[in-house]
């Protein structure tokens, strides 16, 4: 029978308690919250080893695992949902073991000594919503132009034509000029125009062959036919991707955690 | 004067009591968990909303801050260290400031009803390793060719040649054949010679040049002179970076958090 209590918290627990709370949180998929001294071992992909010390673990109602320490935002260990879990004592430990069969994937984490205790379910329902800007984009495209498309460098931006502004401006790998012209909605037929204007500007004083592409989430389709007949091209560019790279290409800086920057 | 509590639990405190409790906690550098229904907004690089729900906050000792939902392994909000925190009471509100300087960012936490806050200082120096053996440096080349170097496209692995497996055997950018030896140690000259024999193997047989590629974590100095003598090549290839690239390429199917891959 699953236990209607919204929330359980055990201060200073010995380990027998500690597993039995533990037991049944993961049983009842609540979201459980260990903090004590433990020493965590991984098997799977690889291979890591994390010595004693206090750290926080947790395991959320989808089977998902982090283990925190004091520092640093990303967990030392973790598992993404739908691990199965096993808890026991083992001597004077608590052992949580976290369990995925593909790929194979195996968590130890033992605790001898525990601080706190803490099991409930957590109600939520909120909706999280990710904005980007027109100039976001921009920045997503200077600070990873692969985003446009592989091999693309940016040579400027706001670079100044006769007609205003051109958003991004560089070269794509076989060395052609590309103007890059960024909207945040569906493009319409006057962004498709005006981004006409630019590539026809830049070419009148440009020695070799010059690019046009309208970079937006979705065009509409008369206006795809506008493009091909102005011999411009439509790069589907999402705007909540432009920003998640922003803020993982700030980050990716501080640690190396993310490897692929 | 610092509190010298080890640990702080208050269980569904009223706002104020809970605000107390996290000013005194970030004031001190402790590590700060506060459960209860919250939301969420945050302005810096692009911007996001999340409506309220109930979450875990935790604010570590570094100035790190991480709002997790009850599902997913990775935060829905979060700051990397160094940000300045405010807590004050706004109406029945207990709200929880986060603020970065370079760049600009803000995250904005407001709770209005609580059910947990803990407030303590983790001690924690122990040691985390992560271990790769040279099949998961192979494996990682196989799933990200790029840590080989840019262009390249794996054909095989553990490809039968005369006088024994070739680890990874592809193509690079201009089409010429490549045969990479993995070593997860300092490469000796064994390895330079088990490359040279390989790389002849698929010469005999090849109708394009062929590239060797000696790839380990490091090399000796007189192994690399017989490398340029042989006509190969060496690339350092860390084996930690190589369990990484394994670990983000498995749960990159599984989110698009990770917005690299």
């Amino acid at each position: 029978m699953p236990d209607s209590k919204p929330l359980t918290v055990l201060v200073n627990p010995n380990v027998a308690e500690a597993e039995k709370t533990a037991r049944e949180a993961v049983s009842q998929h609540k979201t459980l919250i260990v903090i004590g001294n433990c020493w965590v071992h991984y098997q799977g992909r690889a291979r890591s080893e994390l010595e004693p010390g206090e750290r926080i673990l947790v395991i959320k109602q989808d089977g998902s695992l982090l283990v925190h320490r004091s520092v640093g935002y990303e967990p030392v260990n973790w598992q993404p949902p739908g691990c199965v879990f096993h808890t026991q004592m083992r001597g004077n430990f608590l052992e949580v073991h976290a369990v995925r069969q593909k790929p194979a994937e195996s968590v130890k984490v033992s605790f001898d000594r525990i601080q706190m205790v803490s099991a409930l379910s957590l109600q939520d329902s909120g909706e999280f919503s990710l904005y980007a800007s027109e100039e976001d984009m921009q920045k997503a495209i200077l600070c990873r132009p692969s985003l446009l498309e592989e091999g693309f460098k940016p040579i400027s931006y706001e670079k100044r034509v006769q007609p205003g502004f051109v958003d991004v401006y560089g070269v794509d790998k076989d060395g052609k000029l590309v103007v890059v012209e960024i909207k945040r909605k569906k493009a319409g037929k006057e962004a498709a125009i005006q981004l006409a204007k630019y590539v026809d500007a830049v070419k009148s004083r440009a020695d070799r062959e010059v690019r046009g592409i309208l970079a937006a989430p979705s065009i509409a389709k008369e206006v795809q036919r506008t493009l091909e007949t102005l011999g411009l091209e439509f790069k589907s560019l999402d705007p909540k991707k432009c920003a998640e790279t922003l803020r993982r290409s700030e980050t990716a800086k501080l640690t190396e955690f993310f490897v692929e920057k």
